[in-house]
């Protein structure tokens, strides 16, 4: 089958990670979208031409958006721009067309998203948004979906990565907003004009998107209450400590007994909630619906390859639907039965893991030495080592060791060679590590 | 238009969930699907025949769940029986009936997914099985959908809550596993015959589907390691936390360089991964993926209203396959766009929150007395109070202050007054608070 024909307006940050992402991905985006995806023109005002020549194959690139939304081979249309215009009136030229759209633009959706919504119903074809909140999170996805069976009572989210960065250095150091702000422009987290971050624009974009999903009532950025967190101070982040809180930026939308509650706003929550926990650059949304309870969402809000991440699953929504059996558009395995790999399932002794270990060995020199001295002869490199002092009358004492990555068969020879020597006593207590760091 | 009929298998505790679900939940449902859901049919062994009335309207109910799958009537087969038999024989014979089927059987999909799916295929219906891990979370569709764009690296999972209750219980309290076990057991939260959980079989069940999700390969429940919590004693969770770390029963799936990785164990994990402060009977599940990075999905695990959230919600998608046009297949704004509501969002002023208070007041006796007048003739109420030392040679102290919740308006007009007293300096700091609880 021919490979559907992607139109890509904007080669910036998410522009470049959307042709990384199909491009390094595209056998396995293939194998679950049931057909290839193409980048068959895209337009940017500048663009470094080697750059993008280095992400991935792009079938033509020029300067002209309007030459890619008026491309007769153009399936899917991907507005990656940003802002108020041209971004409305390439959108909405491209529904005239009949072409789908897929965009990430908060901006665009949160002002004038009833507008562009509407025109897509009448024209037949869809406009998908799903890199418009929080990034690579699939929220967008589970409200309109995941949680379809319930009302929702209020949604709590961490929308704005740069206010969670600088308002997780300012608690983690004590630092003052100024500070953390230069810090976070220096290293590329704010921009040189951060108003629509700090101040709250951004995350009142999304909250208002968010809004609009969970209580069925039509976008309404106006009406977003927006307070920013510039004006938040040292000694407060400080005090809410000692209290018990963390200070967050977050967009909260409620459903009030006489109506919709939308806003913005540093927020004290107790620093045991899940979401108190969420920090640096990344963003969390929590969802209250009185079925499923709390539910909370996690993940980078920002970024080229997460905020492409969303937008290509939008890509693959809307390829599924150009595509396959409408009863099975998406696969019962997320892969295409016809796709499906035979990939082994390894057996537990080929798979590495770092351990835990508990020995119970007699308190006298040497024990530990030869224990170590077994380990090492299997490869096996020792973390960190602790020696419990002996209960009173007792000989033996605990021996707590963590050990780095091995397979699981050389730690099952080493541990036979140590519960053999004399001075170990019963069997080992093993568990197993794991960083899940990234 | 007609509503869809259902016919429901099961009338246990997932099954009187979802009539409870798709009863009070009823309009707002069909808001978003589109069309009315409609019970039309129910069967179960044995029912309180008084309980069930009470949950919401089933048009005919008896005792037989082959009538329900053959019944002409019903369009979508709701499968909560659980176990292997009848289960299988239901499953397969609406599909060859030509019926969708939606189920929360993790057992059945994790093995006979592979023969359920491919009838289910060559017969032009779908299963879905969103409820199967993870009750309310929807990782199924964010696996499946959410991060298509992605190489999935790792996934890590609390995929069961009772074991996640046991080892939160010995960690918070240095208590016993079988002491644990035996509460949990009284609580409900553990069957009589606790192996399912405690030995990680539960657990294996959905990992194999999550595993299948993740990397395409067909469903190997058989090739699943398990190994379960019953043999961790309290000193080791006491001694991996002394290092920093927290165990948890996981359930993990990793690509390695020559093959899959499916292990259910307990693990150690760095206490500061927000996955590891995932405690009590809920779930968590985190997603590496290549381009998005790690992301977690955090909720009710089990319980009958958020597994009948996961149920409905895959009813609402059958739902919207039967009924809209296939290209608006999910409306813009999750609602149809007929059905978007006017309820008004409210300004700032009529919005209720708690609120921290940070007023700078002259040390002297009476001035906290005269605040808090202020603030009791206003309504608000005082939850904590807290009067900072003055600093060497400064008359005046900060005073910290958290209220309980009041509606803007009225702190407004409190601050106007307190502010105005000469004891009081300058502005106050006020920051909302939220408790975010359930």
């Amino acid at each position: 089958m021919e490979p559907v024909n992607i139109g890509l307006l904007g080669l910036g940050t998410v522009g470049g990670g959307t042709v990384t992402v199909l491009t390094r991905n595209a056998a396995e985006i293939a194998r679950r979208a049931g057909r290839g995806i193409r980048i068959a023109h895209a337009a940017a005002r500048s663009y470094d031409a080697d750059t993008i020549a280095g992400l991935g194959e792009i079938g033509r690139i020029g300067d002209d958006a309007f030459a890619v939304v008026d491309d007769p081979d153009v399936d899917i249309v991907v507005e990656l721009i940003g802002g108020y215009s041209p971004a409305r009136e390439l959108v909405l030229q491209a529904i005239a067309n009949g072409k789908h759209v897929v965009t990430a633009n908060k901006a665009l959706i949160a002002l004038h998203g009833n507008e562009i919504f509407a025109a897509a119903q009448a024209r037949g074809v869809t406009v998908a948004f799903e890199a418009a909140v929080a990034g690579g999170i699939p929220i967008i996805k589970a409200l309109r979906e995941g949680l379809a069976a319930n009302h929702i009572d209020w949604i709590a989210g961490i929308i704005n990565g740069t206010g969670n960065f600088i308002l997780t250095e300012m608690r983690d150091k004590g630092r003052d907003f100024a500070d953390v702000l230069a810090e976070a422009q220096a290293l590329g987290y704010a921009e040189a004009d951060p108003t629509f971050d700090v101040e709250g624009i951004d995350a009142a974009h999304k909250l208002t998107i968010l809004g609009s999903l969970a209580f069925g009532i039509p976008l309404q950025f106006d009406k977003t209450f927006t307070e920013g967190i510039s004006g938040i101070e040292a000694q407060d982040v400080a005090y809410a400590g000692e209290l018990g809180y963390r200070i967050k930026h977050l967009g909260i939308a409620r459903r009030a007994a006489n109506g919709i509650e939308l806003r913005v706003h540093p927020t004290l929550i107790p620093h045991r909630r899940l979401i108190a926990n969420v920090d640096g650059v990344m963003n969390a949304v929590l969802v209250k619906g009185d079925a499923v309870g709390p539910t909370l969402y996690y993940g980078a809000g920002a970024g080229a390859l997460p905020t492409a991440s969303a937008v290509v699953a939008d890509v693959v929504d809307v390829v599924r639907l150009l595509t396959t059996d409408p009863t099975n558009r998406v696969p019962h395995l997320a892969f295409q039965p016809t796709e499906l790999a035979d990939t082994p399932v390894l057996a537990m002794d080929d798979v590495e893991t770092a351990y835990y270990l508990r020995l119970t060995a007699l308190d006298r020199p040497g024990v530990m030495a030869g224990i170590a001295g077994i380990l090492g002869e299997e490869g096996i490199s020792i973390e960190a080592i602790q020696q419990k002092e002996p209960a009173p009358g007792e000989t033996h004492v605990p021996l707590i060791m963590l050990t780095h990555r091995v397979r699981e068969s050389g730690m099952n020879r080493a541990l036979a060679r140590i519960e053999a020597l004399d001075a170990v006593q019963g069997e080992t207590v093993r568990i197993r590590m794991e960083t899940l760091a990234g």
